[in-house]
């Protein structure tokens, strides 16, 4: 793989910059023990899950529809029965995940930091706006990109109308992201460049099983290796 | 006031598009109606509105912030005695309103169709991109726009992004809306063109007093009126 032509790389956001996922998994493990007088924590678990992917379409990505979720869990689950006191430490935790600090991987700073020297950045995301712009502010890398692009799904058509709308070829655009889902085979979909880096911890619903043979893609451990590529 | 120069014509959407305002006063008022047995409707209306404003920062704008309101106004106006086949209610209401059908405003899309022909059209929105993306899919106007730009406040700081991004200079962009406060003043002060046109409600968060005399304004009772302007 050659990445000598590439003008822009997009970065996915959550835990490809920084943690997130492991919030989501606390606060669900949380929500279980608070529902164990209904429901046992497997069960739990598993219902929830298909909850969230029931709401998906309708809620989409981030905190806010995952709280609605919950608080629609705790209603089902419990039959009815949860107490008032549950659904208020639903919210709660809702705006606690929305104010966690953001924990940064290893060594991304010093990557983004070289990289922007030779190539226009941008952030990725199909989470929440507001959500993504503050975490971006918090994490202290805010200088390396150029700006954020929100998109509400990963397709294929999504990438090639923001690879029009940043003018560049997609031979000319690198997507570097944690989900083979959602950030490399739409990618690789459409002509352009994507290299995963896995993060240890990846959502049940964005795993994909095929291992990925593509003269356009690279799988590396850290983003650190980038820079021996590029 | 002369238009000559604009070669992007920005457009806010709810309100300036289709209705949407309507949903959540309709939604404020049967949610005290459900709470009647709490709180009297009057109380109910002011103490929702303080409920949103506190949540504001943290939400951000659009029905899953509102529906999280909602739950948590539930919870303190009655004391932690509502019962749970309202907050089931409350959930129900938040997907029937992102399910809701939309209405466009009165000859927008022929003002649309033919301000396209000669410019290009933009949506600039502070809602949630996923349900906004699903409004422009389901109105019908998605031809007449280039795309949508999501912004987390329309702030002067993001008009001007904005428009840096769009690659043009404040002087050749026009912004389109409802809005005083968000769609016309902020675009005012970076040197930017702003026409108003008043929707017949206006959220009281929103209403801002001062009526506005700059040549780079106008105020307009219908979108047609811009096809004699420009």
């Amino acid at each position: 793989m050659t990445l000598s032509k590439i003008k822009v790389i997009a970065f996915d956001a959550d835990d490809t910059l920084w943690e997130n996922e492991m919030l989501f998994r606390d606060a669900e493990e949380r929500f279980c023990v608070l529902m164990k007088d209904f429901i046992d924590a497997e069960t739990c678990n598993r219902r929830l899950f298909a909850m969230e992917m029931k709401n998906l379409s309708r809620y989409g990505y981030g905190i806010k529809p995952f709280i609605l979720s919950l608080i629609e869990a705790a209603l089902e689950f419990s039959e009815g029965k949860v107490s008032n006191h549950i659904i208020e430490q639903l919210i709660d935790l809702g705006k606690e995940m929305l104010e966690a600090p953001v924990v940064l991987l290893e060594g991304i700073e010093d990557s983004l930091k070289e990289l922007s020297k030779k190539y226009r950045l941008v952030m990725v995301t199909k989470g929440d706006l507001l959500d993504q712009e503050r975490k971006l502010l918090k994490s202290g890398l805010e200088p390396f990109f150029h700006h954020i692009e929100i998109v509400s799904d990963k397709t294929p058509r999504q990438y090639l109308k923001l690879i029009k709308h940043l003018d560049v070829e997609p031979s000319q655009f690198l997507m570097v992201g944690n989900s083979l889902k959602s950030d490399i085979l739409p990618v690789l979909e459409v002509g352009a460049y994507g290299i995963h880096i896995p993060f240890r911890t990846t959502w049940e619903h964005e795993m994909v099983h095929e291992p990925v043979e593509h003269p356009k893609f690279k799988l590396l451990q850290h983003s650190s290796e980038m820079l021996s590529l590029l």
